[in-house]
């Protein structure tokens, strides 16, 4: 099968090995797959990743489940074990022995077939288009944020990173009716804001003052945090959603003096997004910047790289 | 009046001005002061402090306030204006306007006397000695830590750092009931630890597995918060208790893909380090490795960086 993969370098694999559906598994032809900054961060090194990159998809199951089969559905991409102590806690997105889909010990989507639990699936409703239903993974991890982090009208907030993740961010915050603010460096993204009646600020123009309830750091880089120390009240809330390889320079003293609480998020729960692109309640198709077919997959990873574009797709099995 | 001052270098000063009591401030002529790790990060320039170092005191009223002169004191060490949003809202030890002894904009208590709002002054019980009483700021600090976390019984809980804030901290989950242990490197220190009755681990055999509900980081040093990462579990609370002076490298990835609290900490409530103290349910006397005349005040900061001393005192005004 076609496949775009990672072992020491991307590339384009028109061979790769199909994959074979393992006990409790399907198999899904992935229709549309969406490039994300991990996918970046991992041909960097995070995570030491090597095979089928990928974990946004929207795809057709082709088998494994009878029940199942021909359903267009999404993936959670924790595969786990429901046996070790987090599994049973109820925390199964930190299952120990846990395989991540693209990330962690197991293949990917960026591939015409790929194999997961059938309990990772959930059927995407016929009014979520293809190219919204690839939204559903990062658009749960967004609403992770407010799952972890209470957030009302009252609530001073802001987005720290006008990226893929700091737009799906601001747009979950922003039904909260809190007083939210996105502070971005990319003028194209900020505009998006603005036409979504999100505040708006280009980091320049920024002034902080330590007087937000909750920051939530969507940069993907370490100046991030820097600046939500900057933008945090004493007490507040730092939801921390950047991952990236290695260790950086932080200055910690500004968390402790001010007793910060500073809350690592990763994914998020997949009900609430579904539900909210079949109501239309938040708007991911207009980040859609452009779609390459699989084969220009090392073309669209670049492009996805370029900040003159917000999210780029792979189109893998046309309908 | 004599003091330990610094500017750019560290020194004695036989001759310094003594301060005069501000309107709503008491002068307080010091009996006893205790040094702490952040005396020694202020001369690598922390908080860019210049002036009388010191924060830790037991001394008596001299003026200020007919009702207080004559008592036996310890300050609290925020002096606050009860005016800006943050005294407002109850959080008056992260007023906005603030000056802390000896750290931020006000001269300490390593001098015969110091001058301090009225309102910071708390009557030191006479069942508790100058000895103990000394140690009434980093105990409160201490204390803390469990006003910010719920920790029970069936808290796995883990000090790392056997320093002295370490095993004031210690002492005080200890009194919890929950499971603990002390991490550290110091024989002596862990030894203490175990007379307490409580584990204590040489970092070289610890074997981290993310499993302890809450880790306490209070190494003073950067790699406080790799091992606190390294055995928190997902989900779990790091109390980060440690500030240094300057940026360092750490890895936040395990922060976000654990979902991990970070929680900073500083300054405490006094009641209940008077309180504990007064009934002897904390050991603070033993950790007195050495007591200097202020005189000797240089020899006595080098004194407290000696990892073969627990704590150092200096000796201002005999009784």
């Amino acid at each position: 099968m076609r496949a775009l993969t990672y072992t020491d370098t991307l590339r384009f694999d028109p061979e790769y090995v199909a994959p074979t559906a393992g006990q409790g598994e399907c198999l899904i032809r992935v229709k549309l797959a969406g490039i994300c900054a991990t996918d970046h961060h991992i041909t960097k090194g995070y995570m030491g990743f090597s095979g089928v990159l990928g974990h946004e998809m929207v795809g057709i199951v082709e088998s494994g489940s009878p029940s199942w089969t021909g359903k267009r559905v999404v993936c959670e991409i924790n595969c786990v074990c429901q046996g070790c102590d987090m599994c049973s806690a109820g925390l199964s997105t930190h299952c120990r022995k846990r395989t991540v889909l693209g990330i962690a010990g197991r293949n990917g989507c960026f591939a015409d077939l790929v194999a997961v639990p059938e309990r990772n699936l959930h059927e995407v409703p016929d009014s979520i288009s293809d190219e919204d239903a690839v939204f559903v993974e990062p658009l749960a991890a967004a609403y992770q944020v407010v799952q972890q982090v209470p957030i009302d009208a009252r609530t001073k907030a802001v987005v720290v990173g006008s990226g893929r993740l700091g737009l799906l961010v601001a747009q979950v915050l922003s039904a909260t009716g809190c007083k939210l603010e996105v502070v971005g460096r990319n003028a194209k993204t900020l505009l998006f804001c603005e036409k979504k009646g999100i505040q708006s600020v280009a980091v320049d123009d920024l002034i902080a003052r330590n007087d937000r309830d909750v920051v939530v750091d969507c940069t993907g880089s370490p100046g991030g945090l820097e600046l939500a120390a900057a933008l945090v009240r004493p007490r507040g809330t730092i939801v921390l959603k950047s991952t990236y390889a290695g260790a950086s320079p932080v200055d910690l003293a500004p968390l402790v003096v001010n007793e910060v609480n500073l809350l690592g998020s990763r994914c998020g729960p997949f009900p609430p997004a579904i539900q909210a692109l079949a109501r239309k309640a938040v708007d991911v198709s207009s980040m859609i910047s452009r779609t390459f077919p699989i084969e220009r997959g090392l073309e669209a990873m670049a492009a996805s790289a370029d900040s003159s574009y917000i999210k780029v797709l792979l189109k893998i099995n046309p309908a």
